[in-house]
């Protein structure tokens, strides 16, 4: 297991979690823990504040955020925090993640997000770990090995050409 | 002067006054008292919920928020009050409005936000004040004389048809 | 049941009665009457001014209306009253709803429309709900109430970390 | 002068005018009449009803209608009518047409509307001539010398290469 | 059967046949000829010159053009007739008919297309034959008699309000 | 000069022949022959027909064709030739370029057209070049030291980091 | 088989081969030869560059590059090389193929991808072919006989009008 | 000075410079140190990996990459580190950003990109200065500074409200 810091894993709403599940998978495969909870920037404004204004205390170093439609969680929880944010916009409704990409990207002047692209939550896990790695070189070692593992497997494929 | 509830107006950036000023003056023009803020979902979460909280017993009926980019204010708002809520997305960023008026309209069930076109802070005022005349006979006719006078001025023009 | 004002609730084609029903639903589980007809802007424009004109007279306090494609049913309302008028845009075109958000949303100085997002009929009920509950306290209190069991489910969820 | 029936233009405000100029400026060129009036669909839906209502009593046959922002006066006036009726869109709001062209083309089954390009008022023109010139020969004649000449003048282009 | 001419319904694809199938059919009810044929602007662009061409010669009064994609064939049959031309832009590409409408609509000055929205065929129907009705009473009447009779269905209609 | 074919460039009106020069400004630099045309595929289709018909016959090698707005050009070049054709969309409509980018290469099967990005002329120049010179190496060491030129600026760049 | 210099077509994804497959198909039915590989711009980068470095010594005259999302595949390989490109941007994201075609056909001044329609992979066969075919008569006349028989079976069509 | 290690800042142009000042100058004003080059990911592709790859080993933390069209300049980087890789879209293009905002944060599974608001590079700054805060208190607290005063500054704000 990772000496590093802990990823808060936040969605906003439970219905989200099969979309977000590559993300806690991928950080427990670099041996990161990861804290998952459904909690909605409109809904539960005051959960997220909770959850976000005490993660630095409780050892968590990165927060994920995916949310769907007008997709103001991360922006909800960077506001609360100056921890690094990572939005995970996700394609559930009509407009097919555009709305969500839209409402998480488009932060103001002094509150970042760092967009990952629609329902790519497995990239928040690896962002997180690479921001984490920058002091922890065995985390650093374990992405490296996953990209280079990568990179092998693309090498080796033969297409059936007919 | 209105018995009318008065009307708090939010905007997300001094920027946004000159966008949002048709909006007071439309509710003063109407007797309609307004209390304007400034007050960012992001970079003053704390300030919108103490304003918002704390309304209705100000005597406010209507919040009415205006914000570009990933507009988040009307949400964040609605977030944490039961009153009406009306969103003036406005066109600021390179995107032209598109990107904030999807992240105000697209809200999760259960609280909505009542989103007008973008940068038509006007019609905010004026919605605002329909609702509020439900229970306000003067306002109400207010409302119906301004209508009737723009009706009657589209109906006296002429074309120059050269 | 409500004191309050009943709600109209119109939808363009009697197709979208399905993506409607939540609507006249969340409304009587909030006690307050809805009166539901199918209204077309353009193929029955004198029924939406008959029953819009008189809406008033009967009683109605505030009107809904789902539409999709060039959705102009809440525009065509909101052109025959002063009540305020609340727009679901439908998302029932190829074009994914973003042709009624605009053609809802996009409304001209002096007749504003209130729109919600492409399908969120459940949130019109509760936008309405809103309005009328100004001056109606039991029902200001049921929005509460629905608002804090929301929250509370959201707080007691744990998410299946595998 | 032409024979042929008029046709009516529309225009959801008078701002639009410059905008329209073309289209009456072409059909005058063609020697067919034009009536032009200002008219909205949601500040004067009477005044649309009037004046469509009663178009064909005063020999009109095609209907252009010029809006932008939610463009709903083409099919607002296609309600009151069973003429042609030719949308054009107009480039007046931050989305740059997109809204008004889908409000105008959007439309449901049995209440069609012929939409040209945003801002094109002169094709609106030359489509209007065209329908008109199946029972005027002299019409006729004239539209395809507008073409033979404009085809002429390409054809006479030459560019200078540097 | 009607006297007046008759209406070329060409489509761009065999493919496009089941989306177009509306328009002949409604055109028949109306008691109005069609001659339905596949001519693809690029891949038959001579036998769109040939059918378009000849087509006032042998008693066509106006032409519709179904296609989708780069919908060229609306624009290339405009180009080679003064005949009113109707777009049915189609929905068949990943881009959800905004392709085909922004091919369609957009001609340039001096060769219009009267777009209908992406897969209405029956709309094109119904507005070549409102085209042709202006010299023709009964089909006139044959028109207004749909219009009532969906309008007419539209106000029996009842919602089941459950 | 080169031996290459010479490359045919069309455009769809004079007033875009100051987005296209920079087309035959990189040509003329290659050493490449250009001929430059003014012709509408929708304003005089059997010109485009005739310049692209004897087009080979004229050593032409390369059609480059630069449209706006629902630009068809490379596609009515195309369905005249098995020559490769290329398009450049140019930006000059409302809707800045996406319709002319669509309507240039979303072309059906079986009638390739190469799409550059909307406005960029002088690729269009230098992909013609590029097939050019797979037969002439004089062209092709041309084409190289413009890149390596190009990257050893870029090389040298330094930046005022104040 | 073709004296022609071969093809080399590149995925970005193994998963991509379907969408690409009639792209090999067809330059197999024109006799040409084609080298099929998977390589990712983001994964594998050198194998990018060894791939298309040594692409020309290889025989190699056309590259294809077929990937989604954000698809830099074709620009990557444009930048270590230049032979003519060609994307197919693949619609595999929730965005459409928009954000395909957007990333791949948006190029810089000095390095062009020719880019065909979202998913339409036997267009770069067919372009590719033509490029190849300015020095190859026999190929030449392939492709003018696929154009042909493509012409003459839509003359064949017949239309069952019920 | 922060003891902090440096942020590598890349650019895909010269002419980005002015979009990407402040960016440096937010860093600067943090005390942490930057590293700015122009280097394309297209017209250079060797200085990239050249820059991205000998990075760490010059006590680069955090990379932060801008460009405008088809940015690939942060996935470019991306593929070169598992370094933490920001994008800033630039809106420089008719497209607005969209195509730059897509290109840069649709990245495939493997390969994050961090992707910030078109055109706000300050954002970038600050977003980079909070990972590598991570590990250095004092420049976490001159980041909270940042924070405090901004919302200080709102809090005093009052509006001019005529």
């Amino acid at each position: 297991m990772s000496d590093s810091p802990k990823v808060l894993i936040l969605m906003g709403s439970v219905s989200d979690a099969d979309l977000m599940r590559t993300c806690w998978q991928q950080l427990a495969e670099f041996g990161v823990e990861s804290e998952v909870r459904v909690a909605s920037a409109h809904r539960t404004p005051d959960l997220v504040a909770e959850l976000v204004g005490g993660a630095a205390a409780r050892g968590v170093g990165v927060i994920i955020a995916g949310a769907g439609w007008a997709a103001h969680l991360a922006g909800a929880v960077a506001a609360n925090t100056t921890l690094p944010v990572i939005a995970v916009p996700l394609a559930t409704s009509s407009l097919q993640g555009l709305d969500a990409l839209l409402s998480s990207v488009q932060m103001p002047a002094g509150v970042p997000v760092a967009s990952t692209s629609p329902g790519r939550s497995v990239n928040a896990a690896i962002l997180a770990a690479q921001i984490l790695a920058l002091s922890d070189e065995a985390l650093s070692a374990r992405i490296a090995d996953l990209r280079a593992s990568q990179a092998e497997k693309i090498r080796n494929l033969t297409v059936d050409q007919t």
